[in-house]
């Protein structure tokens, strides 16, 4: 029998990291709750053509699609009909619902415009909805790239009100506040300020050039930069316009005064720099003291998504190397591709993997997610077994999470075991605990071992 | 455009079932943990070939399948052989690597059992693990039955102490306790009992042929069982002893004693008794008084799968019509099917969907978890909004669940979208409320509002 294993770009969860996991998770579930987020899954497995057509050629490639069952149970004439549909498919990306017509969620943005059209009737408008899933892509594996990743995105749907902006920005500072992350920063934009850019440069069809130049700022420097400008047809004097505009400095409402004076002729730029105001005046009444991460007006950020129409984000953890952490802005159409028009959204999405190894790189999570169980109970056989069990059961009555050793094996191998567990406590109920109703106690990091009443040894374990 | 759906046999949940079964998994959660379990969580796709073979014949068929990628962008030679396949895979249930080499998990079970001989090396075992993911089979649909579903199983392997098996019926017992079900029955027996029970008939070749005869005993009755044993080859004599045995009457300890008298002459049956009088005494060590559910020898009780050998459990609602919500068993070899043998194991499953169906009909959801956000705030726009933005803060940084009506819109679209909201309160906060730094508080269930200051408004809602 040849070695068990897995697919390539997938992983197995160990106890650790699906405990850790859970902390992240469970720590934005609790957030976006309070923020009357409600919760949405949709299915693994959604109809071939809902997908398809809706990332891009790229995206249509990476989608895993499902083979339909009980294809050798077909009669002849329809398996013939199989057969030229395979050969399609072997000869160009093509879809055939007879070979296939399921595919794997791809991301969550799509099930969630899917889920917003079928339901409309049923929905309460404006709908805030938050969804933490799965998804599968085909794409080749790398360090930190799987093939099977979790999303975590928050939506609101059916209002135009900045105050969505502004609560979505209190999520993140939220979010990485109580997880601990340090030296966040949430940039912010708008695509109405990009579009604007181009006008004042007279190239208002350059917009997305502009945009996809001024991306790689950070990668290539302004030198880079220029020379990207000008290889995509951006004149001189429109170059010297963006200059201007990435040379603004100052605190977020000095950059945005500024701005308005170089945006003065473009209509579309002073309303994206009055979104942002807007955005911030509501984001400062409603933020509690004690968050720390910074919120940067970066008129270079572009965000690659096309289906961005407003205000933008994009967190960035500088405590460490990484990419974004999180991103999302507004919308203006995205459930108007399954035929419902006029809709606006926003949302802003957590990039889970990533949170996982920043919080991992800079020893952040909690040192009681390691072990799980607080304590391991000694099992010295015949009536001492029985009393283990009677411990046991008091201990978990009082929430502690305890577990006893189930063979009455070497005293040594229990210890071992208790070692490899990596619980602080172990408790060592032997005949004299037994007869006293006692027990002791062992503390696996300071060496002590005390005898005491089984109430005082929950009080211990507690405190700790 | 078409209307857009989802597959057959996938669902959506929306909010309010998601925070249902949220409220389900994590209380069963809370409890894995405190028993010393430790989750674990594997991919969705596993390699074809770690499923084939595993779930009989009519698993195979029913195993969903993924295509793989790329395949329009083989070389000329590969796509001749890739159409081979196709044919080869036509004509009779076959699997090709070069079509397909992924699946979809089928159960929770053997992925555990690859995953255990995977990680043998760095596991410390007893090896406690639980672990609650959804798993996909393409059976037709029906009422009750999908093709993606949960479950929730918790195992131990690496120890033969019937401890384990008191602990398994201890999770049940709190699980059900904490979720409020009623009525509850833990059926318990052993195959070993079954085993001798065809020792007696002298017929211990047919003792599968028993147990499934058995088995319908609810279903058919004593004359229909009678039938069916004689159809199957039992004489009249052993049908006589299985009488007896079915036969036994009173509680547990009386039914085992009575059994032991029957039993007398076949060393396997007495051994299945002994272990569950010593399941039982460990299990009266470690219950609680508040517990519920019964526990009830029951030697009709076979479980259908074949892997088990000793002590097994199923576990029924009685307060509703519906198949068994839960059930498990002790195997003896299961990852000897990837080569490590000799690895004893028990487990036990929570058929959440069920599960789920039978909280529901009983009206037993906690009522908070219809509503999501506890308060909503009406935005009556101007300095008021900024005001309501102010008290949302507060309610917020208070820890109670609140949302702003994000556009000042009519007054009873507001109304209206709180009242299809659920939330028992509302927060008027105008231009009176604002001067005097209060708010108006109204309660949707009794209609009483009242002014009161933002504390007291805070100390309201978090006593309801």
């Amino acid at each position: 029998m040849s070695k068990p294993s897995i697919p390539q770009g997938m992983r197995d969860f160990s106890p650790e990291e699906v405990r850790k996991r859970q902390y992240i998770l469970g720590t934005l579930r609790t957030i976006f709750e309070n923020y009357g987020f409600q919760p949405l899954e949709t299915p693994t497995m959604e109809n071939l053509v809902t997908l398809t057509g809706k990332y891009g050629e790229e995206g249509d490639r990476l989608i895993f699609k499902v083979l339909n069952n009980g294809l050798h149970e077909k009669k002849d004439a329809d398996k013939e009909k199989l057969s030229a549909e395979w050969a399609k498919l072997l000869a160009k990306p093509y879809s055939s619902p007879v070979v296939t017509e399921r595919a794997l969620r791809y991301d969550l943005t799509i099930p969630f415009a899917r889920y917003v059209v079928m339901h409309q009737n049923e929905l309460t408008f404006p709908f805030r909805r938050y969804q933490m899933q799965p998804v599968w892509r085909a794409d080749r594996p790398q360090k930190g790239r799987y093939r099977e990743f979790w999303q975590c995105d928050a939506d609101v749907v059916g209002s135009t009100s900045l105050i969505n902006e502004a609560e979505l920005l209190c999520i993140y500072q939220s979010a990485f506040y109580q997880l601990g992350l340090p030296q966040v920063a949430i940039k912010i934009n708008s695509r109405k300020l990009l579009a604007g850019l181009a006008e004042i440069c007279n190239a208002p069809e350059l917009m997305m050039e502009i945009t996809i130049a001024l991306d790689k700022l950070d990668k290539i420097g302004w030198i880079g930069v220029v020379a990207e400008l000008q290889q995509r047809g951006v004149a001189d004097t429109g170059i010297a316009q963006i200059e201007k505009v990435i040379n603004v400095k100052g605190d977020n409402l000095e950059k945005l005064t500024a701005l308005k004076d170089i945006m003065k002729s473009s209509a579309t730029g002073l309303e994206g720099i009055k979104e942002l105001e807007q955005t911030l005046a509501y984001y400062d009444k409603l933020k509690l003291a004690e968050w720390t991460a910074t919120i940067e007006v970066d008129i270079s950020l572009a965000r690659g998504l096309n289906y961005y129409t407003g205000v933008i984000v994009e967190v960035a953890c500088r405590a460490v190397q990484m990419g974004s952490i999180g991103g999302g802005g507004r919308y203006d159409d995205l459930t108007g591709l399954f035929g419902l028009k006029g809709l606006s959204g926003v949302g802003v999405s957590f990039g889970i993997d990533r949170i996982y190894d920043v919080i991992k790189e800079l020893n952040l999570f909690p040192p009681q997610l390691v072990a799980g169980t607080q304590v391991i109970i000694i099992n010295f056989g015949g009536e001492n077994e029985l009393y283990a069990l009677e411990v046991l059961k008091q201990l978990r009555a009082a929430g502690i999470a305890a577990e006893v050793y189930p063979d009455a094996v070497k005293f040594d191998k229990q210890m071992k075991y208790a070692n490899k567990r990596n619980t602080v406590y172990v408790i060592l109920p032997g005949t004299e605990e037994r007869e006293q109703q006692k027990v002791s106690l062992k503390n696996y990091v300071t060496g002590e071992q005390k005898l005491m009443s089984i109430n005082d040894c929950i009080d211990t374990i507690k405190g700790h």
